[in-house]
């Protein structure tokens, strides 16, 4: 909203002819909490489609235990805990995750965790690793039902380009720490990731299976409000 | 395919249940060119949904001299040339493209160009960095509008994580080179895209123009593609 | 302003109480032009008491003319243009600008011009690196009657902190990438101003004479405003 | 102070023109105490207007008790013991103390403690990330009441640069080492804060609250003297 | 295996003259089993002559012992676990592994099991250090004896340069994470290889014993092969 | 040789037992030539299989006019000259030499020709990248046939790990410094091909085709050796 | 010795000219002891004036134990155990160590400690860094009466360029671990002194006191040895 | 000088028993020359027994010219200048100036003309790189006979490791940005340098040639200061 955009609005607030509850909308998405400290953000869904997400490290017990949490399910294997207060409307489309060996099995479920939790319908494809392309090359017709790929893989990093290589639909990466020696705690399979020949691949942080599962929903989302608008 | 599958398959030929045809089909996207120094994947577009892009540096002219370009166009401001062979057929969906200083005006361009190329609507938000935020404020109700926004900066890379705070829209990343110092050639800007508190970025390579604009095209096609299924 | 603050705002604007414009001042620094290809942002120096400055670096010669400067200066040792659309106040307080050897002469010359253009007065105490310490010690009534002072070095950027230990007054320490070989293009004088044992060294990027007279100043501004409100 | 001031300086002490104490007073700051393993530097405070502050790892008990503090607070939240020899006159002007997230808490502490210390009146602002804008929107009039801002802000480290585009007065930027993956223990967030396209951030190390909230009173204090000077 | 080269295979088993097991074969390497949370590449050894290899890390008690390991064989000094499903047919070739000091001992058991469990004979010769470079030329004899020779060295990670420089044999140079401060972890050790001035030297990852080991045997196995055609 | 075995030497050429000229030949490979800027190692081939190889870098025209090419011939595509003193004898077995991209063929023929000059018979397969992996699965068959492979891509460096997942062979891993932004150089390749899931790649430095090339012949060659003994 | 000389010197054993006795100690430092996993370098001492030292990291208690340490004496703050096999004459000369704070004084006292075991006389400068430069200037005779003087300094590593300005002596410089956030465990100290503006310092590598000590007592005896040859 | 010690001699001054002179010269070392943009540092020579020496980059021609160098001699290989102000006394010791292959030659005699500008003998061992250790081992005599050794290398590094274990002589050791792909520049010789298992090598910047030669002639001057004291 430009200046006279202000003004004119204002001025409008002023003689009446919109309401200060439409003024408001128009400047909406300002509504906070202030908890002393934290600062909790409540439109925050309503903004960007997706719930404030509490990052848990640095925090006292008591902090985190202010955020209440009723009805919380703790997911052992993604190491992360959900609460659903309210049920989430399921998303049409599937996410397939796919891993490169068992080591990055717990970041592959976190990112699975998260779409499922977002209400995507997720297909696993576990252990598929370029050193034996076969066992990917066998589940070519499952990675082409998804509608977004998740390619979570350590080391080298190189299972997202052969991946992307296969089939249209959006491929994020997820580069993880699993290695050792000249990995540098994922480094490695990073820089893969984004120097990967295979255009477009969508990278995340290292070992942010959430940001994954996050990215692939907003993805989804999107898709389905462009078919709301071309109806 | 297992090796079941494949037994199945085989024997069908065999007698004759399934043609020749029909098997290779199965077994698709195995058919490339060898011109000697090079391998053309002539179904990658099939496969993929995207013609095969050369990547011209340490080529000599001869070799790029043998891609017979006939309906070249060079892309100046985004330093592209691109070769319309077949008309690609429009794309439902716009792309907003954003970035935060005119230093970074180019590699903006080149994802512009990039997503135009491929039958996208493009809207340009430029010059709107975090150090006076509300430039980009007043430009909110156009993010709303794109359905997938492409975000380019250079130096800190903070524009990404304040423009994902304001939207549902996935948005993709794109780090620049633009800086000095301590900016190590864009490698600030990327770790900072990589490390946003926005959960869910899409980042591609620093000055990956290209790679976004492509990335952004790949997610308007998926959602059409599930628009068709869901028909 | 919280979400019941802005709905008290627009109510008082619609009973009257409130005219737009002063709501609008409450809401103030909004006001941008878009000249295409960039955002002016008009409202800055209201804001943040400093006009906008522009990044010359991949700009063409029509973006960089585009800005119609009147009365430009070219400083040549500091390699920046100053434009005086008007006149600045001059600052209360003087700025010393230290620098280690005659290698870093540039980019004290750039915090030199940057500080001076705002208004202070500037002392210059040049090549007194600490391989020969006494030069430094000897100008340490020096030191002491400026009010900010900023020091420059490459290499191994020790300066600041020797310095640092010297005076009461707030020192701004700019690391040049002046070296070679280990010094990393002004990494090693980097890390160490960021270590350096006398605390509270206000460290910017490397060679980044603009930003450490442009914070000098800042100080010396916000001493000022102190004053007056203490009055 | 030259070759020939001193000459002149020793022959006036010879010609009982200036008494021994005074010429010392010309060369102080050199009073030093030897406990063996330390130097105590009991000059430092009237020298930079600031005690001694002690580094305690590496130390064994034996020397850390060497130091006996009667009267030590022990700040919790902040990591930091206080230890108040004499009362600290009360300085005149405000710190804010802003923070992105409540993971940064510990940090924004340690420089709300080492400010207090020293005598200013600190005004807390937690948990105003750049992901919800509008929170630190929300706070701009907080801001801008502050005479210097101090801005804690780990993983993308972008809030420094919000903060110096909304208002005229100094901030110190604190990256933190919260995050994980590609932030490397605080790297990224430093390098985004070295790289500001808000000129003039002053950057201190890593997780470094203590510095900040010393370079903060710094500003203040020397807001103090200038304001003598100008009397 | 080309589009028409499949078109033919494919008409072949049609028209009866491949059987489908033939056609299996000549697709072969495909075989797959899917555990759910891993896919068991049964094939490899038959397509790499090397059984799949279990990396540990990351993965439950429970999905190791899925694994069922009847006749495994724990190998303390290198910490390593060998499971002989069947007994490994002897390897015609020697491959001596070299140590620099008898901190890299770990690594160097860990090559030397490897290798041993393969079938290769194996010679020690440990403790040989280029800072004694006496004690390494008195083992030149042996050196030259070998096939193939191991050098693990952490450090300055020298010592592969100077075998290379003594013998005609493939050199596979194994740095190791030995050593502190500037070694970073075996970063100097890995680029000193790198950077051989003896050229070809075989670099592998940092620690990675197994991986030298397994290539050692890969190089005796393909000796052994080219014997194979030339009779 | 230890000490006791030097003393049994000595004394048995003292004693009659030994010539000199044996004892010499058990003290061997010292023989050197000193030109003054330069120390020649006219053993080195007796020593190593392999003649001095001249790194041109850094020196005068004159420095290495002296050293008398009478039969050189400059391979353009390969950036090398090689002289050709006395006929080198072919070795038996083959070498593949594979690259990712058209951009990588520079290093590839420097490693072909380096090859092909040591006696190896060479096949190129070249511009078979992982995007779109069908291209390198269709040539299985070459690389099956060949001795040693040597594969060369820069970017994210992905190649070499699937080829070593499809064959028995050696695999020598040769990073370019092709790509641009995050590939630093050829550092995200390098890395990439370390940590390479196949394990027991063979890796030289980033765009060392000469080492590749070299590290191949001396397999070939030991392989040769290891023939002779078990005749 | 070259190839000539080597044959003239073992034709003079032949012709009873030299003995064998003779001719070994012209070929001396060969004599070593192989223990199975470490190979002890007796000759070493005779050598290079220093006898062997263990590292002990990575080594098991039995291998450790192996070395039988009649007279082994702990220096507890030096971290380290000295075993005085035969008395070490004294050196003539003096060291002195200096460190900046407190917390670098473990790595102090191994250099101190390395120095005095091998006969040199030791003088501690302790917590003079360059925040309080007057504590180092006071003790400027103390220095200079120094033969050669270790410099220890964590942090930002000033400290050796300040000492180094002062005196006309060696200065070894040591960069210590000492520090936090920026100071990557000690790689800042570390760029600094290898970019000091004082030329000539010798560096070592972080936290290595042991090389410092040693270093100091190698510049000592070689000292004393050129005393000899000048008599 | 403590605070007391001060007192006392500025007390001695007032009642005559010190002169003002004898004062000055206890207070030495202080002379400075202020040019403007440069201050001259006279008593350098006498306080650390070196003039002063200008690093030429990023200064004017007006500025070098400021200096007026008289006598000034070109050395072209080390590419460096030296002005004979005043003849230099020989200094007793001879330097032995090792290199590992001819392209670090420049460095090389950057540091001899270094040495023999300051008086001292040099003797030239080049090109003994260790991948031909029977090269270095030949001049075994010649680097026993030196009393300061300055090793220069790139690539690898190795070099002073090796030399070091030969002799018990002072080593200086240069990595010079000799190399390509992951030498970067000169790390992997400075890293391999920093961590050589031969203890207490001297090491100083990449490319460092005039600080290794200033460092072995203040090795040899403190020898000499040595003897002086002894006698």
């Amino acid at each position: 909203m430009n200046a006279s955009e202000l003004d004119a609005l204002l001025k409008a607030v002023r003689d009446g002819q919109v309401s200060p509850a439409d003024a408001r909308a128009r400047l909406a998405g300002y509504a906070t909490e202030d908890l002393g400290f934290a600062t909790i953000d409540h439109a925050r869904e309503a903004r960007t489609g997706w719930p404030e997400v509490v990052f848990g490290a640095g925090k006292t017990p008591d902090q985190v235990a202010a955020a209440r949490l009723p009805r919380a399910v703790h997911h052992e294997s993604a190491r992360a805990i959900t609460v659903e207060v309210t049920p989430v409307a399921p998303l049409r489309g599937g996410v397939a995750v796919v891993c490169a060996g068992t080591s990055d099995l717990a970041i592959a479920e976190e990112a699975a965790v998260t779409a499922t939790f977002q209400g995507a319908s997720v297909t696993r494809i576990y252990d598929v690793g370029v050193a034996g392309i076969h066992r990917l090359l066998g589940r070519t017709s499952d990675l082409r039902e998804a509608d977004v790929v998740i390619v979570v893989a350590g080391m080298e990093g190189a299972l997202p380009s052969v991946v992307a290589g296969l089939i249209a639909t959006p491929v994020v990466a997820v580069p993880t720490s699993v290695g050792y020696g000249a990995s540098f705690e994922g480094l490695a399979a990073l820089l893969a990731m984004l120097n990967s020949c295979a255009a477009g691949l969508a990278v995340v942080n290292i070992d942010n299976g959430f940001g994954a599962g996050h990215l692939a929903c907003t993805i989804l989302r999107s898709a389905a409000r462009l078919q709301e608008k071309n109806r």
